[in-house]
């Protein structure tokens, strides 16, 4: 293994504790939504949001149980937007990370409820008082996360992905929607350690302006798999962006253009690091991460 | 009018006016999201939690700037539980307050992104500085309010409806499911106010047995209403839970006794406010009018 992945296997690891508590096993009959809860949450996620959370709080020594809680309540909402978003009303998928979504695991109305309750949840899990000792920085993080999140952020992003449909987007209009739909939340993610650590100036905005750069090369990074990628590589279904007539990174600028983007959008991402020195490594490597990995 | 319609249509507007300024009318072509949520947030709602708000911050004096945020925000989750309850997934809708519903006047993924933009917003209202001077009763409310609002409150409560159709329930059950269902969204109603006047003792232990009585009467007058009323009184479907199967208080307790049952929950409701005083005046009109209201 790799020095990061070794450390995402640990980062996941701790994160995936945190939601074991704050998602318990339901042991009653009417145990069905969080029974459905778990499902998607532990479908084998990546966890990467949550590495860049404990990761850019490392840099400032924030300690591993205040961060690793707003990690749980990041994963939460990237949970529940994958739900929501794979419904039959949006995309209509029927495969996440090569099992079936929660809609067709369970039904529609307890995907809508999983999306509805993970959501309030991660608001549960920053705001309770276990999740940082001032109140101050839980009020922060809340409504952080409420701007990344909701229709300024990554809501808003998927209404105008949802209205790409009908006609096509230029290159500024894909960056601006994937701004929204990916970046807002990995923006949050990168920036949650500075608001823990209660720093809020240079080291801040580098930590903003790294997000900036890993989120758009990570959505270029998702549409080279989707245009080169198999099922079986990404267990979801290939090729569906690029058929619904959407534009893509890859439509707009072709494959070599996508891949060159990237790869100069990681090597400012890890530019805007140079401060953070020896410390920032593992965010160095995610954001190589990123643009290298089949899935 | 009334002493409580005058004050309703008073809290009504002020509520009104915060709600415009948290979603204000868009002015871009990329606006369906926010013209989708004006569109439920402005669909003629009475209000009524905003106003066991405002009535409960001003038995402790608190500012109305705060009351009204946190009211405004509390309709917010109100509103976004009734557009995705109105789902097809759902209970299938197509009527509400007289108009068509979300997923009809727009579409079924916007009224999805409605109520997920909505409940994120209401967080981010009770959590901006605005809220409150003191961040602890801003990350209180944000704690409160998702507690009350997810899976072990109203989100739970929907879920364990949605199980109802399957079997008959007993009446400790459906007094289970109502307790969450609709009951903790009003029991936060009634405590946000001690929460933002930052009482915790008798006074807001006696606002939470008063929204217990009420959250209950509330629901046993919804289900004599859809039992009694017509549709152009309520402007939504009627007799459609008796249809489905489900097991309401009229079923279980025959409509005198679903009444009376009500209107002793009234009498406690109003007992709870006695140390209160004449303060406590528009809860307690609030409380006979939750029994007495047509629609």
């Amino acid at each position: 293994m790799t020095p990061l992945e070794d450390a995402l296997r640990d980062s996941a690891a701790a994160v995936d504790a945190a939601l074991e508590s704050l998602v318990p096993a339901p042991d009653g009959a009417d145990g069905r939504l969080l029974e459905a809860m778990r499902y998607s949450l532990f479908a084998g996620g990546k966890r990467l949001r949550p590495f860049l959370v404990l990761s850019g709080a490392d840099l400032f020594d924030v300690p591993r149980g205040w961060s690793v809680n707003t990690a749980a309540a990041i994963e939460m909402v990237h949970t529940y937007s994958l739900v929501h978003d794979d419904l039959p009303a949006m995309d209509d998928d029927d495969l996440r990370r090569g099992k079936p979504t929660c809609h067709i695991a369970f039904d529609e109305a307890t995907a809508i409820l999983v999306g509805d309750s993970l959501l309030t949840l991660a608001f549960e899990a920053v705001t309770a008082p276990e999740g940082h000792p001032d109140p101050a920085v839980r009020a922060e993080l809340a409504c952080a996360l409420a701007q990344a999140a909701g229709a300024d952020g990554m809501a808003g992003g998927q209404a105008i992905d949802l209205a790409a449909e009908t006609r096509e987007l230029t290159l500024d209009e894909v960056i601006q929607l994937q701004r929204l739909k990916t970046g807002a939340l990995f923006g949050f993610s990168c920036e949650a350690g500075a608001i823990l650590a209660q720093e809020d100036g240079a080291a801040r905005a580098a930590l903003r302006d790294y997000a900036a750069c890993i989120g758009l090369a990570f959505q270029i990074a998702d549409d080279l798999l989707d245009h080169e990628g198999t099922e079986a590589d990404l267990g979801k279904a290939v090729g569906k962006d690029a058929a619904a007539g959407k534009a893509t990174f890859v439509g707009l600028l072709g494959a070599e253009g996508a891949r060159r983007r990237a790869e100069a959008l990681v090597d400012d991402a890890i530019a805007a690091l140079g401060a953070f020195g020896e410390a920032a490594e593992p965010l160095r490597a995610a954001a190589r991460y990123i643009v290298e990995r089949r899935h």
